[in-house]
């Protein structure tokens, strides 16, 4: 039902290109999985979501249960049967909610309570809620139920974090029932690499199916977040697959790879789309600005997206100045189809051992590239 | 290049079953034509479109006119290529906005000053304008600009406004010269039937390539629009398509084409779509409704659209409770599907004889169906 195989490893950096299978299907990695919040991507039916290449969607349990509830999920067969999405899942925790959603809640040593951002109702997480609300929605990957701390914190809130985190992980790996789902421990730690380390040899101890990176993408520098990835990731175990969680640049995405990271999520590609936002391996476009007014070209040339094929950079720029809805879906899938041929780009060129090359083919992630 | 032949004709009734050729396909009659006013459907990608199995698309002049301007439109190579949308387009002639911006427009005898609703600019349309704007435009069918009265109006008003409405008319075929466009000229006349029969006339008398029902639709009763097409519609030629303006109603379209309508536009599919207003034909959804959260099945039982294919009512309701954009394309998909297998059932009921099971077939037309 599951498997993580590797199938080519980079000679010059800790690249690895390998199949994760789940009862949904495979995942191709590394691999970029399109973020769906509430059971949905913004503006892309599941058909279109699958057209641009991606082969794994997030859902995400704290607003999953705020609306419509993971009971009603449940009833109603599943996130995956809700969502008319039959590829593999993954659900978030909720722990990242912790962090982001620090102005309304209460953290204790045994859970969380929410005051609900939209109709005040309260709701209270912990590690055991959390994965009964992941085995309710029945995504193929879950996530233990971490402590994120913002960056910078005083190391005293980290290290508090990381106890949270490695209780809250023995509790989820406890609770843990449904054997269709693999479970995925949570390294927290912030920028300290001591605590990074300590927290990942005692996530190991306790055993996961496969093993995040969290508490990054949060405050701190590429420099720092790849620093912390060079130090942890040789030491989670080299046959169990690896996420980094909520990252994010195409730049983020290689150097990561190169650090040994199999698995990705990020709003970038869906958030920048439909703010007519568009990424292309030369760089950035605006869409709104004068200049595309009567750009007949595609957003982006050799780009083999249902956008590209169809429409010039000036019928996006009129979507996108008057207003009309077909603009952020149509930016969206060109942005998801980027992300996902730089991820294919990447895969190869491990297969080939030329990872070095993809700096010249997608002059944005050496941070060289034009923007706008 | 262009054609319409009538294949069928319904003995108890003026409807009539035929296909109308254009440079850009054909379109089975009665037609419903999707209305995407700035060259876009709200929410829709031309191929889900096609899908709901719509064979030709509105824009309109006035508002192209204001974004992008057709100048840019023409540059980016006419309205077919910019919006993506290969099939048969017809462009409004920006009369109607004479009426619906009336409190930002001046109408003498000559023509219309608009203010932009939008950045104040100033704009002037009048019978040339049009013309020269929907040829650049380049859509396949085009409307000479006429003025819309609203309803109630004094009998003068009227009067005026067919008096400029056959003179805008005149000019209008005067300054055509796309041989690839067919232009058709609006009756006006308000609910007066005497004034309605002399600008049918007059209009007759210049000659079109097709013949509209304008003024209706603007705020008279579902009984006082059929009288006057009971009296107008067979002074107009057999052999010439008719199009009634901005029309309607699922009844509305069943009545009309009783009445010998062939052609027909409306916003209700995609306005109602957006607003969770879903049809069908047992009667109206209103997918908010709490009565929905758990409902597995589909949004009409039998439909074929992309929609009822593939989600629950349940996830539908939660799409619009947590206002995800998915939730306004999904049902406008349906709606617009819902017009058009209803248009195909009334086109095939033309053929075999048996209009009249329409109304069992949906009982939505009848005016009996439930409503939520």
């Amino acid at each position: 039902m599951f498997g993580f195989t590797l199938s080519a490893t980079d000679t010059r950096s800790e690249a690895r290109c390998g199949q994760l299978t789940t009862p949904h299907g495979v995942v191709d990695t590394p691999a970029f999985m399109a973020v769906g919040t509430r059971g949905a991507i913004r503006g892309l039916t599941p058909r279109q979501l699958r057209e641009t290449g991606t082969q794994i969607m997030l859902g995400n349990t704290y607003h999953l249960q705020v609306r419509p509830g993971a009971d009603c999920v449940a009833q109603l067969g599943g996130l995956h049967r809700f969502s008319g999405w039959s590829g593999p899942i993954l659900t978030d925790s909720g722990g990242y909610q912790v962090f982001s959603l620090s102005r309304i809640n209460k953290i204790t040593d045994a859970g969380v309570e929410f005051q609900s951002h939209f109709d005040g109702a309260r709701m209270y997480l912990d590690a055991a809620t959390s994965i009964a609300i992941q085995e309710q929605l029945g995504a193929d990957l879950i996530m233990a139920f971490d402590q994120c701390a913002p960056l910078p914190s005083p190391r005293s809130e980290i290290v508090r974090a990381v106890e949270r985190t490695v209780r809250w992980a023995e509790e989820c790996r406890r609770v843990h029932q449904r054997p269709d789902q693999w479970l995925f421990g949570i390294v927290q730690g912030g920028l300290d690499l001591d605590l990074r380390a300590d927290c990942a040899r005692r996530l190991l101890e306790i055993g996961f199916d496969g093993y995040a990176m969290g508490g990054l993408s949060v405050g701190e520098t590429h420099e720092e977040m790849i620093e912390v990835l060079t130090h942890v990731t040789p030491t989670l175990p080299a046959d169990r697959p690896r996420y980094l969680m909520g990252v994010g640049t195409p730049k983020d995405l290689v150097e990561s790879v190169r650090r040994g990271i199999d698995l990705f999520d990020c709003v970038l590609p869906t958030r920048n789309g439909r703010n007519a936002h568009v990424f292309t391996a030369q760089g950035s476009l605006k869409l709104r600005n004068q200049q595309h007014r009567l750009a007949e070209e595609p957003l982006e040339a050799g780009c083999d997206c249902y956008t590209c094929a169809h429409f010039s950079r000036a019928y996006l720029r009129h979507l996108f100045i008057t207003g009309e809805m077909l603009g952020p879906t149509l930016a969206s899938i060109h942005n998801l189809r980027f992300f996902q041929r730089l991820m294919g780009r990447i895969r190869d060129l491990i297969r080939s051992g030329g990872l070095e090359r993809i700096s010249a083919e997608f002059p944005v992630v050496a941070g060289t590239a034009e923007q706008e």
